[in-house]
C-alpha cells in the first residue's frame, strides 16, 4: 500500500554507544527523509566491529531500498566502514587515481593541498562512487546494486558534513536511481490542551479515533499542556487541503472544540508571536517559581523583541513588593503563593512594565516548601489586561524542572488566550 | 576479555523515525550504562510494526545479556510492545489482578484513582513482572529467560519516566539477576573553562594526556564553557580516593591550573549554591539577550531562593532605563549591546535588587540584528559587587538557542568567580 522509498540508517562508532558523543544525524535524517517523501524504517547504532557492521548492513539492505551510513570513513586504516563495504560485496580496496580529483577538490576548498602520503582517502573499493564532501575532507562512498535495485551510501559522522552531503550529493543520487518513486507524506496536526489522552478518546469522544482513522494513520503525542493528535497520509497537495478541512470540521462539531488551541504545527511561542504581532500587542511577565523560564522560552524565538518587553523575576518577596507593588499585608496574610498575591503581581507587573498584558506565576516548585493546604506543585496564574484580571490555580505533578516546564507552558497558553480577546 | 554485561537497546515508535519526536533516551542510557560498568553494544530505532519489533528483539537477545526497550507501553491497545513480547515468548495477555496494586500506586502518586475501565494497564502477559513507574502511570514489563540467562526490560518512551525507571527499578533487577557480573567503574572528573581541547593537550600541556592515561581511560567532553576531562578506571574506593588526589596534583602543577573550576561533578549552579550559601552571599541578574535563561537555570536547583533574589529581564530599552537606571544617553551613544551599557546594567541591577552581586548580560542572539562592528553572537558581560565592576566581551558561535545557552553558562561562571572573591 505504501509505495514510499524505504530507507534504513546505520550509525557506526563506539563513541556514540559509550555516551561520549551525542548523535546529531539520526533525528536530522528522519526529518529530512520525511520532508522529501521517503520513509525511514529503522536506525541502528552499532560499534566499530566488523562482524556487527556487516550483519547490520546486510539486514538493512534486505529491508530497505536505500541504506545510509554515517561514521567510520575517516583518514585512518581503522575506520571500518570502507573495509566492511568492500568485503560485503567482494571488492578489493586499492589506490584509485580516478577519485583523486574529488579528494583534491575537498582539500582545495579548505585552502590546503592533498598528497598521497597524508592519508588513505584514495584507497577505494573497486566499482564504488567517490562522493564529494562539501564541508569536509573524507569522500563519501556510494554503491548501487543493479540486480537488487538497492543503493548504499556512506557519509561522515561529523553532523555538518553529513547534513550537507545527504541534502545535496546523496539526494541527487537517490533521485537519479529511483526517479518516479517519490510519494509526498502529509500530516494534519490538531493541538489540544487541558484534557488527558484517555479522556479525549474515552469519556468525551469515544468515536473520534475511528473517525480520524478514515483519513490515515492516527497517533497522539502528549505535551506539557495537552495532547497533539496527528493524522498522517499520502496523496496530493489538493487532497491534503481537503483532508485538513474535513478534520477541522470533525473537531469543531465535537466536545473537543473548546480544547483545541491550534490546527497546525506552530509552537505556543510561535503562535503568540504571530498573533501579538498582527494585533500589535506588547506583554511581559512577573515570574516567581518559574525563575525566568517563561520569558526565556519566548525569547528563543527570533523577532520576540517586537512584542516582549521584559520580566520581573521576583523570587524574593522584597522584589515582589518593590517592583510589582504587591502589598506587604497581602504577602503576610495570604502568603506568596496565593490568588491574592498573583492578582497583585499581574496588575502591578502590567503597570511597571507598561505593557498591554502581564502574566504572573507564583507556585511551589518543590521538592520542599509544601504544606497541607498548599502541597508541592501548587501554582497560581494571573493574567491582567484591559479586559480585566483572570486567575486560576492547579496542582501539577512531576519533579522540580518538570513543574517549571509545565507552569511556564501554561502561562504561555494563558497569554495566547488573552491575546485572542483583543 | 571484556566480561562486562552486554546491553542492547530497542527504541520503538513511529514518531521518532518520522522525525516528529527527538529521542532522549538512547544517549542517556549509553551514559548510564557506562557509569555502571555495563557495555551498550547496539541501539535500534524501529517502527510500531509487529514483525520488525519481534525480529529486532530476537536478534538483540542473541547478542546481549540484557535487552532494554523504550516506548509502546501506553494505555491503548495499539501500543505494540506488550503484544509483541507476549507473542515472542508464547504467553497470553489477560487481566492480571496481581499487578493492579502497582497500577493503583502509580495513580495514587498523582492523586488520582485508577479503575479497570480507564485503560488496559492491567492486561499483562503471563509470567511477566509488572514494574513500578515512579514518574508515570504505565507499568514497565520485565521477563527473565532463566534457561538462556537473559533479561528483557520494557520501559516507557517519556524520557523522565524512562530515566527514573531504569536508574532504580531496572537497575535493581539487573543487579539481582546478574550479581557478580559487576565491576565498579570510578571516574575522576576535572572541569575546565575557556581553553579548547586541542590547546589543552597541544600547546599548553602536550604531556598531560599520557600522564593521565597511566590512571585509566581518558576522555574529554566539551561543554558550553569549556572541557571536562574524565579519567575512568576500575578498583576499590580507597584506590579511587588516592587516584583523585594524584590527578589533582598533576593539574595543580600544570599550566591548566588556572582554568580548572572544579575537581568533581557538580554543575555550575550547584557550585554557586554551595559557595554562596557558605559565604551568605545574595545575587541577582540583569538579563537582556538571554531572556531569563540564566535565572531559570539557577532556579532549577532546590534551595536556590536562599541566595537568588530576583532578576530584571530588560529586553526592551525602556526596561533597562526604568529598572536598571541605564542612561538614555548611554543607549543612544553606544547602543544596548556595549561595554558601557552592560556596566550600567550590573551596577544599576545591584542597587535595584539590593544584592551583593549582580551579573548583567547583553548581546545579539541573532540570527538578525548583527552589524559589521558587532556581528551576531557579540555579547557583553558585567559583574558588579563591593569588589568593583568587571566587564568582558566575546563573540559566540551557534544558533540562537545555542548562543543563549553559552551566554547564560558564561554568566554563571563569572558569578562563581565573583563569589570566590568574598
Amino acid at each position: 500500500m505504501n509505495n514510499s522509498l524505504k530507507v534504513a540508517m546505520v550509525v557506526i562508532g563506539d563513541e556514540i554507544l559509550n555516551g561520549r558523543t551525542t548523535d546529531l544525524n539520526a533525528n536530522w535524517l528522519a526529518k529530512f527523509l520525511f520532508k522529501e517523501g521517503m520513509l525511514l524504517t529503522s536506525t541502528h547504532f552499532i560499534r566499530d566491529h566488523e562482524v556487527e557492521i556487516m550483519n547490520t548492513l546486510n539486514r538493512a539492505l534486505d529491508q530497505a531500498d536505500i541504506v545510509i551510513t554515517s561514521g567510520g570513513i575517516g583518514p585512518t586504516l581503522d575506520d571500518m566502514t570502507k573495509k566492511c563495504l568492500a568485503k560485503m560485496f567482494g571488492k578489493t580496496i586499492s589506490e584509485n587515481p580516478a577519485i583523486i580529483p574529488v579528494i583534491e577538490e575537498n582539500y582545495r576548498r579548505f585552502g590546503r593541498t592533498w598528497n598521497p602520503g597524508l592519508n588513505f582517502y584514495h584507497h577505494f573499493p573497486e566499482d564504488f562512487l567517490a562522493i564529494n564532501n562539501p564541508k569536509g575532507l573524507a569522500p563519501g562512498l556510494g554503491y548501487y546494486l543493479a540486480d537488487r535495485k538497492k543503493l548504499i551510501l556512506s557519509g561522515p559522522g561529523v553532523p555538518r558534513e553529513f547534513h550537507e552531503m545527504v541534502s545535496n550529493e546523496f539526494f541527487s543520487l537517490i533521485q537519479n536511481y529511483f526517479s518516479g518513486r517519490f510519494v509526498k507524506n502529509y500530516q494534519t496536526i490538531v493541538r489540544t490542551h487541558s484534557v488527558p489522552e484517555e479522556k479525549i478518546f474515552g469519556e468525551l469522544e469515544p468515536e473520534l479515533w475511528s473517525k480520524l482513522e478514515k483519513f490515515g494513520k492516527v497517533s497522539s503525542l502528549p505535551h506539557t499542556i495537552g495532547i497533539d493528535i496527528i493524522i498522517s497520509y499520502n496523496g496530493s497537495e489538493e487532497n491534503h487541503q481537503l483532508t485538513q478541512q474535513k478534520i477541522k470540521e470533525i473537531f469543531e462539531q465535537s466536545k473537543m472544540h473548546e480544547f483545541v488551541w491550534q490546527y497546525g504545527n506552530l509552537s505556543l511561542s510561535e503562535m503568540i508571536l504571530k498573533k501579538a504581532t498582527e494585533k500589535k500587542i506588547t506583554f511581559g511577565f512577573a515570574e516567581s517559581c518559574t525563575g525566568g523560564l517563561t520569558s526565556s522560552k519566548f525569547t528563543d524565538l527570533s523577532g520576540s523583541s517586537v512584542c516582549f518587553m521584559g520580566t520581573i523575576v521576583s523570587y524574593d518577596n522584597s522584589i515582589k513588593e518593590k517592583f510589582l507593588a504587591v502589598k506587604s499585608d497581602t504577602l503576610k496574610t495570604f502568603g506568596a503563593v496565593s490568588e491574592q498575591t498573583v492578582k497583585e503581581m499581574c496588575e502591578g507587573g502590567k503597570k511597571a512594565l507598561n505593557v498591554d498584558i502581564c502574566v504572573a506565576i507564583t507556585g511551589i516548585a518543590g521538592p520542599t516548601g509544601g504544606s497541607v493546604e498548599k502541597p508541592v506543585g501548587t501554582v497560581y496564574f494571573g493574567v491582567h489586561s484591559k479586559h480585566g484580571t483572570h486567575t486560576e490555580t492547579t496542582v501539577a505533578p512531576g519533579d522540580r524542572t518538570r513543574k517549571k516546564d509545565r507552569f511556564s507552558d501554561r502561562a504561555l497558553l494563558l497569554l495566547l488566550e488573552e491575546i485572542q480577546k483583543f
